[in-house]
């Protein structure tokens, strides 16, 4: 496809010096840690980047260097999402395979940063198992990192990009603003536009509840108007929710609770339904994983299933989505989902409603590649912008004998 | 070693535009779906990739891009030909690290191709425990590719090359071909020569047919003499039988069948003795694992392994070998071969036999990266000959400095 | 950071032509095996290339290839030391993924060496569990890749870096060498130095014995006055001793043995204490790996941790390192140290003592990429200061837009 270089050259110009100067040898962990200036350039980034790409143009920034991955739990999107971004950019993967039933702590965290970055430009983790663990292991190896930087171990400030943690789910939630960006054409049209983040039923239990947090958390700054829905104790982290309304106020937009899907579909924009584990739940198994209480476990576990049957109905299908704007609402999904007959017996979404939105959904996930690149890009490089601009100037064609 | 800059103009110029036209944005699965305009192409491609290699130049033709490896069984050689093959064009591996026992089909398979494949070149599978599925798996991640790809979920068609299934297992018979066509100089010279693709005794069980059904499929097709020799019971599957027929009708040659491995020797230019399992037992152990069967699995192999040994015999060794063309037919494997007295106590092959063609057998295995290199170049560059010819026009060196 | 070309200049001026020739295409096993002009050429090689990647210039010998890396033993450090030294030269990793408890030996190795090298640069092996087993195995893969070459299979001489062994961990004390000459401000500085190599406890067991034999191996050659301290029974491999005896001879220094930790510290300069299992445990327990005798395993880790506990007051605490060179020695270690009341209620070394050292073991621990990257280069590219003066002159950025 042919290079839309208008349309890169206004990508490129939005992305913000100021900004970029924020997140520049710092962690990307949680979304609402950051200012509205740098998750605008990041976006910008992201999109400059894919147009490139799109274009058959090469986008390689680091002539060598590695990117870490460390995943505590299993992935196959996220891994290859954040492989791709390396690769994008020229960096090579290396992975930490940690025995995952092992959670150090103190003084082998500080070491191992330092051990597997000397070369390495960033860190990216995925440890969503444990409540209350995972971002606090991020920030554990963040410092550490800032230490062996200012202390001259290592040669460059390696930075740790969140995969998924207890709290957030960054790359997925920026993916998922880049997705609407595209389909509704612009930020700004976000304003004002109704979603619906809603519990699901599923036949599984202990689905993290990150990606509900990150997605309350950060849609609600964009103007729009955001429901959480969910049946009685299915609730999230308190603070996290708190963080949604500030966010909500702050942008003009709104945030509100219910105990229906129904009601929180009525005339939505978009509806994004997806089971998670409650917070209470996620306590519970916390201490018991720590207690190594395997009957608790299994208690607990036959004790959610149950309580999650009593909200069967918490289905997104047909008759569902015909209450919503003009019966058109965009469906969104982090995939995988579980459809109703497809993947389970009865599960989040109605066969019909998933196979509609299939490929949007698909779509969606593809935009994480280039908003983990840009992540890794705005936090390792003094001046991202100027970077991009050396690499459109120089159009060097990505495949050679192509252009 | 210096560039043999006339070979190369050689094999760039005998690379046929149509013919690469023919496998652009395809999946190279059975090499019986593609023309022999197309076979040939991939030989000199590969031939060319490795004139310019052993020159000491650098064949990068992709600037980034991932290169997916799905191995459904295990592999140290055709896993790391794989790596090789996208090394040398420029491309970075990334492991899909499926569990074996559990193989995915419907909506799963779909998601999973595209949600590795936006920023992916290739897929190569091994894929060869269950008959019938291996094939067909390939054949699913293909299509998905195509629709991810005609929907605009990836910016590419990305293809998929099949490292072994149970049909096929085309990256060994065309490096076989290459090293028959570099031992006798040139393919015309294959015309008439006689080979021998036959069974031979084995301590082990259950190892797949995809070697000698890609052998009797392809080398059929260029005017060879070729016989198939297994004791009675250990037939392939038909239909690949009826399509080497058939090569061979098309090409000159002959194809037949024996029941004797000293018949199939007389007088053989080539021999290839290997062992496999037979299609009947295939099918049944096929039934077994898809139901769990463990007392069936224990009892077949129990059968098998005792029917094996009715035929020790089956043994290529220097009797046998004197029978041959002037005594001294190529001894071909695609290793590792069970050698008699030195990786089992009776096998495929005696010691004296083997040792004598040990580095032979290491050449013919040399050809794998480069091939696989082909066919990766081929269905994902649009004018690969312009490619190489780029690439030889700069002749820029590999190692810094070496020049 | 700017780049230093005064210092640079200095290191690549005495990367020694005959010496690098030397090591052309050889393995590096052992750095007993190699002339002190070899060793001072590896590290001014290290030393340049740190100068330039700290200087932010890019370091891409190899346009492509790969580098296997081959752990028989769990590995971080090394893991990510290997690929970072392999990345920063430009080559890819590849795993080789043997099953740990099967050694293979013969045809296998022969095979299974040439399979995985038809595009490798370089295999970097540990292994290090078995006795008389490590160094053997390093040697055969050389020996079949020497062949390999010789008969054509391979297009290079595909090199071996020992990664550790039963014998050396040459690229830990060629490290520690490098940190030592950083810190001292000179390998002439070194002349006279006092180390102390001394056992510690370890409140764990079978801990190998290739580091301080490493390194009593290496220093002696550099005049400094080696004191190896151990409880009685304790010993190392006696020829390696033997070895450190002669190098002192040889140097100028000094090689003498002790039962007192305390009397080692007295007055040096350097102390590295660190647990290991004595040699005739290591014998035992070779044997009974072999002969998969479980019970008499368990029987002596019990038998061996309790003759351990004889020894508890071996530890490094700030009691034993005030009688150090005006208390202030430099304490060294490969890491992770086992540290009282930190990974072990009692361990090698005090919490205290750790503590004030602990930026600098990470700093020693830095070093090891460029030593691995200096032996890759230095084995693999005939005019290795060719190649970095070309990379000098050329003084490309390794990330875009940051000059």
């Amino acid at each position: 496809m042919p290079a839309n270089t208008d349309a890169l050259s206004a990508y490129l110009e939005r992305i913000n010096h100021e900004a970029t100067r924020e997140l520049y040898q710092k962690d990307f962990l949680l979304t609402w840690q950051h200012s509205d200036a740098v998750l605008h350039s990041i976006l910008e980034t992201a999109a400059a980047l894919r147009q490139m790409r799109d274009a058959g143009w090469g986008t390689r920034v680091f002539d060598n260097g590695l990117a870490v991955s460390l995943f505590r739990d299993n992935s196959t999107r996220t891994r290859f999402s954040f492989a791709s971004a390396a690769n994008l950019l020229g960096l090579a993967i290396q992975d930490l395979d940690e025995t995952r039933s092992q959670i150090a702590h103190g003084e082998t965290v500080r070491e191992t940063a330092n051990m597997i970055s000397f070369l390495a430009e960033v860190i990216g983790i995925r440890d969503d198992i444990y409540l209350g663990a995972g971002h606090e292991y991020m920030r554990e190896v963040g410092e550490s990192l800032e230490e062996g930087y200012r202390e001259g171990v290592l040669p460059q400030r390696t930075t740790v990009v969140n995969l998924q943690c207890d709290r957030d789910h960054p790359t997925q939630s920026l993916a998922d603003l880049a997705h609407l960006r595209e389909h509704f054409g612009g930020l700004e049209q976000l304003r004002g536009k109704k979603l619906a983040m809603s519990w699901a039923y599923s036949p599984s239990y202990g689905k993290p509840m990150s990606v509900p947090q990150g997605i309350i958390a950060l849609l609600t700054r964009f103007g729009m108007e955001v429901t959480l829905a969910h049946p009685p104790g299915y609730n999230l982290i308190p603070e996290i929710e708190e963080i949604a309304g500030a966010g909500a106020a702050a942008s003009g937009g709104s945030f509100r609770r219910s105990e229906s899907m129904a009601e929180a579909f009525e005339d939505a924009d978009i509806v994004y339904p997806k089971s998670w584990a409650p917070y209470a739940v996620m306590q519970k198994r916390t201490e018991l994983l720590a207690a190594k209480d395997t009957a608790g476990l299994a208690e607990l576990e036959q004790e959610c299933l149950e309580n999650n049957r009593r909200y069967l109905e918490w289905e997104c299908n047909d008759e569902l989505m015909r209450t919503t704007k003009g019966g058109t609402a965009l469906y969104m999904h982090c995939l995988p989902a579980d459809i109703s007959g497809v993947s389970c017996s009865q599960g989040e979404v109605s066969a019909e409603v998933f196979e509609r939105s299939r490929l949007a959904t698909y779509r969606e996930a593809g935009w994480k590649p280039y908003i983990i690149a840009a992540l890794i890009l705005l936090s390792r490089v003094e001046k991202p912008r100027v970077a991009l601009e050396r690499l459109a100037a120089q159009r060097y064609s990505r495949v050679v004998g192509s252009d």
